[in-house]
């Protein structure tokens, strides 16, 4: 069985639907959509567009050409040569049960099909299909296309290989799959977030706290906790070097105290949900929901990015996820084309000023100018074969000097894009210069000039570039040699323009 | 009532204790503890180094010296002149109320008393107190050092002015202090959490997942939601436009699903509890607590960070919060000394390389050089009054020009201290050089060759500065104009040393 998804589709659109949606086509994958809903295109289209706003942000890795989303009439349309199908229909066992057994007939005998119900058991959606081998439960967690969550779990008649399967497809997508050892309604996540909303709304019914209150005890305290480790992991830190045993010597009692209210279901009657709705606009109600929803993304990203520094940078929790889904694009990048020309610098690197990358004004920061710098003269290296294996080999190119010019301001999204030309190159080392440009009016905003010098990374000294890498820098230098030699090149600080 | 704290005590020593202590010498406090554990001043001092390895990762803004960390042979020797009374002791009702009855007696009259208890009721711990109305439960959440939240709940007898002033006075310490309405037993937060422990132990005794997978569920997915939003907020935007109704119309009817289970609690056997040490041994055994301890603050380092670029630089949820703390901390550090001398240049930043500062090989990348670079030019701009005001009222000093030299490498936890001398200056420039050097040889392992104009930011253009920030540059540039012009000055790129 293939271990990545060629082709996929997503019957249902919706905010989870069109989330898939935009998981698959950011990733490189062709998708194939089916949703009566009249609004459909629309929606999918509003979500798309937040994704992108988020993948540009994510990641500096080169997101592969985006993949082709194709509106169907029929599911059978959608489904037919598809290798990953995600249901994604309202939350009603009939509706669902009927749309996946029409899924099922229509579809290749070893494609998988995943359910985004978020409580309905496998068993039952399963029923009435002819290959209920390859039917489970991806429930994932909004937005889908941050959140890496998918929750596996198979019905009576679901293959283990097929979980295995599903778990292995997501990792390219940057998606953690998490095999659930047995189907119960609610499955894990949602039965522990049911838990703490039957809890929070006994709260605000009984005027303990309102509803920004709660929010700020969970995003001040736990929330943070959880964003990198789970409940058990936190506690067995709690426990101290006993451990876990004596966490829960200490703990244990307080199950028996009268905390939460076991018994009581809270009556969602209309005075509690005005209350409680009164309460979150006072709460959110100045920002709208597509402003909320940026906010969040932006934060997630952040969140992401920190975590991908932890473990002392190799990385932790969805960080580590997201520094194994970069490795993944840098690897299907390789075989990307950059075009040398005698006629102009390579054009190396496109990105947007992003939200980590300025001040409390709105302006890039000047560290981040020579991080964009580095992300360019790392794309030379890639062009000449110096990638991630050849520096787990032991050499690498140092940068040894550099002299930066700034002409113009990077501001909060705007779109850059850079471009590098070799001044002058020997065995050992790489002088080059590069330019930042507003994508809009190619205007220069910076510029850097730059000296990198070939190093036998574990002796820690200079040593020439083997002949392979030497021949791929051959025509570039050859190329760049007809370029006449930019202005504010081999100039020092403060020195007067030539 | 003062808004800051000056003089602290902690009754009750151990994880939650000392970390309080920690909070406030890190902030500057002079903290007078009492514990009659033998091992407190061990205990307290493991604390306190994870605190300080924290801390320096946490910010680069100027800590106040350490507040004076002192142990006392009694509770009265502890608490008689502090203005803020933290108890820590276990959680058993007579000794906490026999505590602070003892607590109540030996201190200030006006001094504020906060319980660190989990889960009794304020009523009953002020009860046999001569001053109840300055008794309040605040309840902080592990690691007390780096996480803000403090539950502060109020008994029968506790004055709101009382809770307000606590709230005022834990801003600076860079905690949030949340008011809870009403008093309850457990209060919000655990409440919350004891809500999601016995749902998890349900799914752990059913062998529905181990611990493991059920911390990936809580990681992956909502905890990276809860670190920067709550439940509210977050469902709000599940809602979409039509908002919080409409989330409720369609969540509400859950509420009556036999999901988790309301009736029972879990019988916490041996059984139980070596089936989830074990499994928590699976999961997390192969690292000490020590190392849990220190990926754990730094994910919450990073996470922190992550959000103060939330919000589009304004910084979001404890991002916000941390920024606040450190405009708290260079408005006091606005005040400290740095030595202007003729025979050396000036001492600026001190810091150590942080994980999020280094690739996956532990070097600090090239960015962060310049990073570092930045801030100690900002230093110097504080120096000369071009400080936060000076900047929001529309002027400052932009870097137009750098030269950067790599000597050496820096390494992940390596302490580093910046050097700056003048070069020159005028009525709009500054040019000067900046040495990073390692701490332990005072070797320099990069140099910066910097111009800086000074600008009428909202105009866009150079300006004059003003004579109040010239009169201040005059004596360093007199002073440095007496030392050595650096080797590596006024040279550009890939020139031979003179």
């Amino acid at each position: 069985m293939s271990t990545t998804i060629n082709k996929a589709a997503c019957v249902g659109g919706g905010v989870i639907g069109g989330a898939w949606v935009a998981r698959f086509a950011l990733a490189g994958i062709d998708v194939k959509v089916f949703d009566p809903h009249p609004e459909a295109e629309r929606i999918i289209g509003e979500v798309m567009a937040n994704a992108e706003r988020a993948y540009g942000m994510l990641t500096m890795a080169p997101l592969p050409p985006k993949g082709k989303v194709t509106f169907c009439k029929s599911i059978q349309e959608a489904v037919e040569d598809a290798d990953w199908i995600q249901e994604s229909v309202p939350e009603r066992l009939e509706l669902k049960r009927g749309v996946l057994t029409q899924i099922d007939a229509a579809a290749k005998p070893d494609a998988l099909i995943g359910s985004s119900t978020s409580g309905l058991m496998p068993t039952d959606l399963q029923r009435d299909m002819k290959h209920p081998e390859r039917l489970f439960v991806a429930h994932p967690y909004n937005p889908v296309y941050l959140l890496p969550l998918a929750e596996l779990v198979g019905g009576q008649k679901t293959s283990r290989a097929v979980l295995e399967d599903a778990k292995a497809k997501l990792a390219p997508i940057g998606m953690k799959g998490v095999i659930i050892n047995k189907e119960i309604e609610a499955f894990v996540g949602d039965r522990l977030l049911e838990a703490v909303w039957r809890e929070g709304l006994w709260l605000i019914k009984d005027d303990i706290c309102d509803t920004e209150t709660l929010d700020d005890v969970i995003r001040y305290s736990f929330g943070m906790r959880w964003a990198q480790m789970g409940m058990f992991e936190t506690y067995r830190i709690a426990g101290g070097e006993a451990g876990m045993r004596h966490f829960l010597a200490q703990f244990g009692p307080c199950l028996s105290w009268p905390w939460t209210k076991l018994t009581d279901v809270v009556d969602l009657n209309d005075e509690l949900v005005e209350k409680i709705a009164n309460q979150s606009d006072a709460q959110s109600g100045a920002r709208g929901i597509r402003e909320l929803e940026r906010i969040r993304d932006q934060n997630l990203v952040g969140i992401m990015h920190a975590l991908k520094a932890g473990d002392e940078g190799r990385g932790w929790g969805s960080g580590k996820l997201l520094a194994d889904f970069e490795a993944h694009l840098w690897a299907k990048a390789g075989k990307a084309k950059v075009e040398v020309s005698s006629s102009e610098p390579l054009r190396l690197v496109d990105t947007k000023v992003n939200a980590a990358w300025v001040d409390y004004n709105g302006h890039m920061t000047e560290h981040r100018y020579l991080q964009l710098f580095g992300d360019t003269s790392d794309a030379l290296l890639r062009l000449i074969g110096v990638d991630f294996a050849y520096v787990e080999a032991g050499h690498s190119y140092y940068t040894v000097e550099t002299h930066i010019r700034h002409l113009g301001e990077g501001k909060l999204g705007q779109a850059l894009y850079t471009t590098l030309q070799l001044l002058s190159s020997d065995r050992k080392r790489l002088h080059f210069f590069t330019r930042i440009h507003d994508a809009a009016s190619g205007d220069v905003i910076a510029t850097a000039e730059q000296m990198m010098v070939h190093v036998d990374s574990k002796a820690g000294k200079s040593v020439d570039a083997p002949a392979e890498v030497l021949a791929k820098i051959a025509p570039i230098a050859e190329a760049h040699a007809k370029l006449a030699v930019p202005e504010g090149a081999g100039r020092s600080v403060g020195q007067r323009n030539k």
